[in-house]
């Protein structure tokens, strides 16, 4: 199955559409099996104590399954997330980018669910682990 | 059982701790029963279509949960959120802050677990409800 | 909104069809409000130590969310349970029953998100919170 | 780092502690990447339409990461559930055994994570997703 965004296209995407995070999430890689982004970490996603907060997290989950799922259905601007679980598991590792690496698990009509773990760049424990459902509205007749 | 941190001493905390977010959260109600914090909704918070973004509302769940649980216990820096659940039930209406109500579930010594139900101000219907797990660091003997 | 499903047209239906736990779950309150049912603790429901096992309690609150939305919209023998996500907060008390109360959180005409707080008899903290979401099948034409 | 229980340890353990469930849970693999597991999927899994129970698949996911741990750290009687999330996202075919393939994200002093994918034995999609923290109760000195 071709996909329907490359790489360049997903990332022009985030900067048209995703311009609050588009200079901190980069898409590296999307192919059949699964979407590859980095999270650039700055400032803005740090907590007490140089760790990445959960929400900085999960706003990178929700971006990877989101463009994960448009570059199987192409550009559907109105999906949306209906329910997320995250499991918060190794604290990321100061200094170090994080990599989310996306698998869709189910691609439906209706529903779509992918999953997400996250790393520290070039650490091997999985920071996180975050499953997310979107809600996949019925095309324009 | 008297609560560790007013109402005041939670906002200066979001202050000193979380200056990327001080600005945006605020608390208005902590008792025994439930603390009630405010996402004063900008620009920053918002998703194509002008609905408001899901990191948004994990955040303010999240630290909404934090500083419930902080109002019991006392400021313990480094408390972490090792799981989190998120239904998205209905779209937040344009143009009105969002209101999250907290209620710790469990207040343990090693797990703490709250919920938050998130509306929008003046609107009947919950958009979303979160709960998290927080694990507590053993104190300093 | 008159209920479609009376206390004895839920327990009716749980006889006929889910013969398997339809001794161990009673309903015993449905209103527009909330549900409530009851399991009645059995040596099936133990693990070692007495406890009362997860599973036990995540059928009582599928069963719960099922029965809640029933309820409202009438029998759809077709709604699944697509995502749920479960908080274990206390072990329960050995020999007494466990009662939930479940509140829809959400009926669409698609989604139906429902949650249960589970409860030893009789016993004030939580024992076990559960969301769930359930998909309903369009409506024949 | 050598496995604490192997798969014959394991079905003996399942045989003693869990006798409820013994008959139609069985281990078939255990070694350091992943522990499987399959569901003799009998009348009492199925609900109206043929299909498997979300309470059975759930039970199947739950003994899979207690076993999975224990496999890791020995029998440690007393671990319990503190969390769960899962994702019904296919059908069971009906006929079929389940396969559960767990691995633990997480091995740590307090809390260890583990998740579970199941699928219709020879059938490819996943029909479950699954996710738990455990609580592991400190060793006695």
């Amino acid at each position: 199955m071709a996909l329907a965004m490359s790489v360049a296209q997903s990332n022009a995407f985030l900067d048209r559409e995703f311009p609050q995070i588009a200079g901190q999430v980069r898409v590296e890689t999307s192919d059949e099996e699964r979407l590859i982004a980095r999270l650039i970490v700055g400032e803005a996603h740090l907590r007490p104590g140089g760790t990445i907060s959960g929400p900085a997290m999960f706003a990178l989950a929700d971006v990877a399954i989101y463009l994960a799922i448009l570059a199987r259905i192409g550009e559907v601007a109105l999906a949306v997330t209906t329910n997320a679980s995250v499991d918060f598991m190794r604290k990321p590792e100061a200094g170090r980018d994080l990599i989310a690496e996306c698998r869709l698990l189910k691609l439906g009509r209706v529903l779509a669910v992918g999953e997400v773990m996250i790393r520290s760049e070039g650490v091997e424990g999985i920071v996180a682990r975050c499953s997310m459902t979107y809600s996949i509205p019925p095309k324009a007749p």
